[in-house]
């Protein structure tokens, strides 16, 4: 199947049955996840896997009762940088320096550089920068997840705050910007299942300088 | 090939050969960026291509020089709303309504809930969601040219404020956010063809709650 079929094939799903993804398509649509595209590739979030029943429960209260999560299989958490510093930059350059040999000092102008830009920005700035970029693997997240066949639901409406707190984030530099159930949709149940997709109309959406 | 073939494939091209890419590979990657998921199914962005020369070596200038700009075969712009509006709410769900054959009144409790989170959130946030929301639009679009064989690199480095003036979007209401050339490698001229992809490890990357 080609991407496009699979973005036909999924919606947000509204309604998910329960049922477990097997442990190799979280493994393929995490993988997908880590190979996405960043800002310089420096990847400024991590992952959070939840499957356990109970934190799903407890999540669901914080994400404003939201049946998806409770009754998915896995919720991906995707939290972002909460601020750019040279040292986060300069990690990201070493790990560059070791898996490329490169000589020791190879990165140093990009740091320098990369650095400069970001850092008369701002921590506001860099909070949403970093977000921002989630949101990219946000997307591959969703089209791995079609391909595999596996339902899945974007959801930013969950107390961030509170969410930081459960998983232990509040001391960590990094805050939850969006979520992602993954499981199974529950046909007979989901109101949205055999709606039409509504998107904007091409000519609206797009224009072209020839 | 699968989503994660595709992906290990990609690489943020330094340097593009010039080569046109057919106009049906450029219809596919559009479609799936047409196709993307976003908040409440808003959409708040639209995206321009350009494929005229001369357009292209005038927005190189206001890109940092960067030469995929002149050597790609089109440019994708992701322009998103400056703000949102109870308006352009109510247009989505006009829409919505008419495709899906709704009573006329079906999304009026849809457009008072969702106006009522977004207003008090001011247009400094609106302006920042919008753009996450393009940002998802661009991973689709990474992952559906890869599947093309059509190279993409995703640039943040330009003008924002001079490539709106150039696009004549300064009174519409949308701010360019990343761009995206859409070419060919040349493979015997870029520094970055074949060097390894580097990625945080799992072990960093990925946090489980089982």
């Amino acid at each position: 199947m080609t991407l496009l079929e699979n973005l036909m094939w999924r919606y947000a799903t509204k309604k998910m049955n329960g049922q477990p993804v097997p442990q190799e398509k979280i493994n393929y649509i995490l993988e997908a996840v880590r190979l996405a595209p960043s800002s310089a590739g420096i990847q400024p979030y991590k992952v959070f896997v939840i499957s356990n029943k109970e934190k799903l429960e407890q999540i669901k209260i914080i994400a404003n009762n939201q049946s998806q999560i409770a009754d998915c299989s896995h919720l991906l958490v995707f939290a972002a940088w909460d601020s750019y510093s040279y040292d986060k930059i300069d990690k990201v350059a070493s790990l560059v320096v070791s898996e490329r040999n490169l000589p020791e000092n190879a990165m140093d102008d990009f740091k320098k550089r990369y650095w400069s830009v970001l850092e008369p920005l701002g921590q506001e700035w860099h909070k949403n920068h970093a977000a921002k970029q989630a949101y990219i693997a946000l997307g591959i997240a969703v089209a791995a997840a079609a391909e595999q066949r596996v339902d899945a639901t974007p959801m930013e409406g969950f107390d961030a705050a509170k969410l930081d707190m459960f998983l232990g984030l509040d001391q960590s530099g990094l805050k939850s910007v969006v979520i992602l159930p993954l499981g199974y949709r529950d046909e007979q149940n989901d109101w949205l299942v055999n709606l039409k997709k509504v998107r904007t109309p091409k000519e609206e959406f797009i224009t072209e300088f020839n």
